[in-house]
């Protein structure tokens, strides 16, 4: 089948044939709906050398968010409908934790040995004809659109879980959240903070386009530069908002984000940009945290693809052919992508 | 000044003049904006007898919903705007067990012994030119309408209070929330619902037109009758509703939401029929809760004001001129208004 | 090998000859160290007629609480050390809902169709020289005894998850809890919450040896009888307990402790006696809860080996040998045992 | 009256006579019976000068942790005891913003425009024959001792609060808690956390005698010094520490937290030396978070009285009379105070 590969550090994927696979014990084999190109996959292809920490080893397919319908199943699988449609749950833990028994694979306590990361990193991913997975990684999408359901698999999940893990400081009236970055998990991240909480969504980027679109989505829209923090704090009345999310990551948007909390928030940097921040007991408001966070849980999959079916979450997308994948990375890397690349290997 | 007072058990409230009253220390005057007249009320003058439990001992001024601008202040208030706009928490507790100091006089645990219940029942309310209240009882409205806010100190806050107890239920995608029984509270459950969670509302009621009013603001309806739970169950894709607020409290209402709840679920009874339900282990879903709920806190009350300025709560009222009291609560007796009736004493 | 087989309804299980059985792909086969005998065991070959709600088809090996050493590894198991000692979840779902994502078993979303509920319980049990079971069913024992470890499975597990179910209302200084029912999960309960929480643990029975017990692991016992809910009360300084679990579940315990309840307590009903309780919005102290509990998730098993290795649950049992099994249910049913039955069929 | 007294910037106090103080409205004047002397009491009047952040202007009593028996009761005070001891919470807030309304006046909206902090910090404190405080800032003691009661108005109160917020944390079997630190506070810290959950406090300090005194309360001592981090891995089989409590609040204390901490964990600094820490998205545990925390709630203190009343919580003391009360401050500033100095300005 053609697939897209990653053969060598910090070099350009590949589209090349490779061996259909077979679904091992508990697993299941998928005709691809769709694989989403992420910026994660960039970072994986250009800026590791081998022996870095964070390094992939290649070779590899791609495609870390993809969904599919369900051509075979391996031995001891049960329960899957034969061409049902279904979301793919990128991370595989040691299966065998407390925390992958609670379906958080990201929090594995065995990752320091497991062999791969994830289906499309180290294992091999969706950016192919077909791709294998464990069974209890799949998530059913029922009638819902296939195609445009694979980048919930990073780009909702992963804000979803961020916002689900800030949700008890959003609980209730009179509440503040805020969202820096704006491309497309920022857009979908207010997209879930406006159906699932009441508060006043406060977004804001360098693009003005994006900015709009943000609003379009509900959001209240304050544009970086000077006064941006005190412009925040203004609409909060003064107190900060509840909770943060810094979908960038770089020292100035994580100050952005401290300087505008409230007592008692939460700023959750999801963004993997990497600037430090010095944090200070004097400047921090009281009890606001701080925290990394990391893709999301399966169990939060379901509920992402609740909010899908649902139309609460509606991923911005853009069609590319399994031929034209390269071409898609390409773009990603130029940043002429408006919205989420994703291919779709069997047409739509 | 003129006032509505309820001077004998199991008889008709009275229009009369009474002394205008004299803040306290710690206390507050206020000119009084609106005054909402609310069922329990009626329980207060018609269900019971001298000596009854719950009854409360006449004479005093009703009105335990109400709002107003601060005329004068007692000794050792500090900070209140003069002419500023305020809604007034009813429950009055002792001040000084840890539930009052968490601002939940609702569950003081000196009630026994408390000489009133609450600011109109018990102790004059509302429903006159002036009242008096302590002043760590208001909520200060600024620029947003003092006189439909009136009926925000009961009728909102009560299911804002049960509703935010079943928040984490709440919390996350694919959620489900039933609402029986479609009066004031019933509707303002609805908009909190809709504006907090992500949830589908589920909303019965017996009255076409509370339906229609239901589904205006964004519930799913389901007419009361045969196949009913049924039909609830459906829409949940079998798994049944997450929270369940029983507006009315009567058995079969009860016994409604009981059988519609999902695993885990918490089913709050708001109304106070009084109806039975028995429990079992094997018929009630694994791990779903029941509980009454009683009123809310002060903290709840400043975040239903939050909601009620920022549009998400939108009572629904008829302003009655406080001449017209008696003829508003006669109304209310025979199911004659469409919203919750607000005296206004100073006009509008 | 030697296994306890239910062979019929309504008639004693058989100690006879089976095959031994093969671990399917995913699972994994053990040798049996310790199995414990449950009165749901009793239940299930006592009580039940073809047909009927809860009847679990015969004939398969009993057994629902064991541990054992690991013999070999179906298709597709890694990471498991062979020889190295395990505990089983017994429960088994569908392993592709939410619920059994986040291995909550127990709340399996498709539990109307899998084909049986548990290890021991509709499938072979570890009643038996040999066990077979999902590999994700496991939860490393390290070097703790593996037969006093097996009746966690169930014992310990059904209070463990009750009580963290209920840690929020326990959480801070002047707590109250109240264990009705000092059997096997009674006293495991009670040691449970002292070792979790500083709450004043109260505890009651009809058998003055069981309080003896109780009052040694450090809770305050309160005999039954007239003027049982008073002394609870008044050990409480009056508010009522803030959590109470029920491991009977008659009408009357139920009722006791309904009524020794504060406000915003939690009431879990643990034992299946199935006895109804009637609820009533006037009676229930306000905003307390009632709910019943089911068994525990994996992760939770994982939290009760931490509790069991840490020395803070230790559990009382008996052994017998495999040839004696069926003489340790005969005691069971009698009343004659004192600490848990666990049968060990390869000796100690 | 004799009291000590903050008269100048960067100054010793002095100890004077002072007129006696009348309560207000809402007020209560209390003989004292106990007053601790605390670390930032020596901060207020020996590092700062006029118009620095932070600066408390003089002159006031000193005092901010005391307790003692109910004298007078101002206007419009109800339901206190006349000789009953009470404990005094410190803080002062406006009283009528939501955060008061929930007791957290630490987190008063209007802290800004506040004319003092704390009773004893701005407003005349409890370092003297009598003290006034708002009757809601009152906490009963009933029989306990009121002398070693003092302390725990900040010394128990702020790690409690700390530790409060961490419970969620912390609920479970297998949790692990750090405290850095052991002074008075950090002491208390231990015996909080061996109170109140099931986890293993790991405790470490730079004095021996300071780790034999938290070993002795059943701590698991780890010395400062090189492998430190690695020692507290270990004792957690390597996962890490679920809550640490940094009593000191240096930046190398800091960060001895911040490299010991679990996935998920919470780091809270409660010490004042002000360190900064520099975050990075890479090296913290995924969803681990970092906060400060400012004393506690009244709520909070209510519940600490409850574990001194229950044995759970036991201050270290060492008295002095008034008229030691200036050597008191010496040996603190010197450091040789081995419990919390408490002035007793009226015998025991």
């Amino acid at each position: 089948m053609r697939a897209v590969v990653f053969e060598n550090y910090q070099s350009f994927p590949v589209l090349k044939d490779v061996p259909r696979p077979v679904p091992g014990p508990g697993e299941v084999l998928l005709r691809v709906a769709g694989a989403g190109a992420c910026h994660s996959d960039v970072a994986v292809y250009r800026d590791f050398a081998e022996g870095q920490p964070g390094a992939q080893t290649p070779g590899f397919v791609l495609g870390h968010e993809s969904s599919g319908w369900v051509e075979e199943v391996g031995a001891g699988v049960e329960g899957l409908e034969i061409g049902g449609a279904y979301l793919v749950y990128g991370p595989v833990g040691c299966h065998r934790c407390a925390a992958c028994a609670a379906g958080a694979d990201t929090l594995c306590r065995n990752a320091a040995t497991n062999p791969y990361m994830a289906i499309g990193l180290g294992r091999d991913g969706g950016m192919a004809e077909y791709v294998t997975a464990p069974a209890r990684n799949l998530v059913p999408l029922g009638d819902a659109d296939p195609v445009a359901a694979a980048p919930l698999a990073d780009a909702a999940l992963t804000p979803y879980h961020a916002i689900k893990t800030a949700l008890p400081q959003l609980a209730g009236g009179g509440r503040f959240a805020l969202v820096v970055g704006l491309g497309g998990l920022g857009q979908i991240a207010v997209q879930i903070l406006r159906a699932l909480t009441g508060a006043t969504v406060i977004a804001t980027d360098m693009k003005e386009e994006a900015m709009r679109t943000a609003e379009a989505a509900g959001a209240v829209v304050v544009p970086a530069g000077p006064g941006q923090v005190e412009r925040i704090r203004e609409i909060t009345g003064g107190r900060g908002v509840d909770a943060a999310f810094d979908v960038v990551g770089a020292s100035p948007t994580i100050a952005t984000c401290a300087a505008s909390m409230a007592q008692g928030g939460r700023l959750i940097v999801i963004g993997i940009d990497g600037g430090p921040y010095e944090w200070s007991f004097f400047t921090a408001p009281y009890e606001s945290t701080i925290s990394n966070t990391y893709w999301g849980t399966i169990p939060d999959l379901h509920e992402v693809v609740e909010m899908y079916r649902a139309g609460q979450i509606v991923p911005e997308i853009e069609r590319f052919a399994l031929d034209d994948a390269l071409e898609a990375y390409r773009r990603l890397e130029a940043g002429e992508l408006s919205g989420r690349a994703v291919v779709v290997p069997h047409g739509n």
